[in-house]
């Protein structure tokens, strides 16, 4: 039988409602003791207690380094985290402990596994079920459906099917019991444990009229990388609001700037469009078909390790753990 | 027979290869010819010729003064545009040309009109067909899809299905020349034409780990209003780097803060979560179920017409033309 570990970190899934609001309480025991389980080759760590809006990049550190020590001994991890940023830490995880030989799979819940109706008990059903299925890798398992964690979006603010899987096929999908397989998740050789991360990366997601002052504005802001979420394949102002002067200015700096898209599916390129050529010829980095979360984690993942602008933008434009599709 | 006028501002169903890349050179007349239609009820404008990417709040006034000299004798308008900014147009003509009496429609295409498999040719008919059967109001006619223009987000940067109605039924489809209703627009008894905004606003969408100092920045950014898209329901941080501080400040030097959601679909509330208490306590604006482009350009629009807070936050929360779903 194989042994799991279930960490607990809050979110909804341990809410119990107060008269401030909902606030995450239940630990990995109670959790487990909601559904039910008692099995020995189940264990439980307390992480930590958090609504998921204020995990930041020191709790990524301490998720990783719990799961690390976990792996030593578990088969699987199964990591309950609120919805709001399970996203951002699916893919910061699968940076941290790219190509982990187990199946690290996050879970949570819409509505608290206290409340009668919640989903809260079925995803972590589900979850324990994936984490003794999977190959290595780290995925959320959400509302029936299994994705990896890189590619994985909340697109949902109440629905059960909180999450989508972008740009990539979904892992599988589990129900009744068991896990029905979709596609092969990416697989890495070499496990590579690394929390080294500069979390001074800023987004911006433009809109028509802003003002080139808050680009500029951000050399101010003690930032070390920028990711624009631009308008559809990645346009932006060239004239009256110029965003391109802007962004060739960040880069003088030194600050590397990775372009997006706003669009939720499909990639981002500099290619196609004339507006869009000066941004090639400026050197900015084109994040693919990367969602802005796998951008943004792995771009503070990228300048923990180099701040030279020529690797970072290697690094961003290489597949590492099934984040990015690559043109063959 | 109804007089339809086209409008043409540009966009890749306007653009003809160049060695710099695609670059917006149809007028409106050759579009015309490019599907054929050389009746007399189809009069054109040629507005401009520009990459979406560029079109900006003067524009949009440019844009909203066009339709409303059009509509003195047509029955119906059709506006090609650029997909990129596409959404950002249509949200504002609606708040502009909001209860307008006949229907505006906004198409454009993925893919040049000029190549051989481009969709702008259909999308072109099809809104000529929409414009010709709509009760009165804005919308967007792309890929056989029918929706309401202050509902309608690009989410696909590639495929012919480019944009989605958020949160808001689908007006109808267009295809074999017909025009299927499969919802009501919304009614609105005046037309009050105005073209009054401020487009001193900005957007920011929070990732985990960012420095408030962006926030803050803001306020030496000639900035009037801030849109935040939030974590899930509209989640911040509220420990060690604290967003709520800074959106208190900027509130309180009389900027207001709008709350939206980064999730796509449904809506957004400070109501339900402790974290998120605080932010109903210091007088944000819930964007309910308003897209992040909705929000934006009514903000905008709003801004134009009064900077006392409590009426910026009593229009914002008010549904003006079908932007915002009321809870009842």
């Amino acid at each position: 039988m194989k042994n799991i570990c279930l960490i607990s970190t809050g979110g909804t899934i341990a809410c119990v409602p107060t008269e401030n609001g909902l606030k995450p309480e239940l630990n990995a025991h109670q959790l487990l003791e909601l559904i039910g389980y008692h099995r020995s080759n189940i264990s439980a760590v307390d992480l930590f207690s958090m609504d998921s809006s204020n995990i930041q990049p020191e709790e990524w550190i301490t998720i990783a380094n719990a799961v690390y020590e976990a792996a030593k001994t578990a088969d699987g991890i199964v990591l309950t985290h609120g919805t709001d940023t399970m996203a951002y830490t699916a893919s910061m995880l699968s940076f941290m402990l790219a190509g982990i030989k187990i199946p690290v799979v996050l879970t949570g819940a819409q509505y608290p596994a206290v409340y009668p109706d919640s989903d809260g008990r079925r995803n972590l059903e589900n979850a324990i079920i994936a984490a003794t299925s999977l190959a290595g890798g780290v995925y959320i398992c959400f509302g029936n459906s299994l994705m990896l964690g890189c590619r994985a979006v909340k697109t949902r603010t109440t629905s059960l099917n909180a999450f989508e899987s972008i740009n990539y096929p979904y892992i599988g999908t589990v129900s009744d019991g068991r896990m029905l397989a979709l596609s092969e998740p990416p697989h890495r050789e070499d496990f590579v444990f690394s929390t080294e991360i500069d979390p001074r990366v800023a987004l911006i997601k433009l809109i028509p009229g802003l003002t080139p002052k808050v680009l500029d504005s951000l050399k101010n802001c003690d930032i070390k990388g920028v990711v624009v979420e631009a308008f559809g394949l990645g346009g932006m102002h060239s004239i009256r609001r110029n965003h391109l002067e802007s962004i060739k200015e960040l880069m003088t700096s030194g600050i590397p700037v990775v372009l997006t898209s706003q669009c939720l599916y499909e990639q981002s390129t500099p290619d196609i469009y004339e507006v869009s050529r000066p941004l090639k010829e400026m050197g900015i980095i084109s994040a693919g078909d990367m969602t802005t979360e796998a951008s943004i984690t792995k771009l503070m993942w990228v300048l923990g390790h180099t701040k030279d602008m020529d690797e970072v933008r290697k690094l961003m434009q290489k597949n590492l753990v099934g984040e990015l599709s690559v043109t063959r």
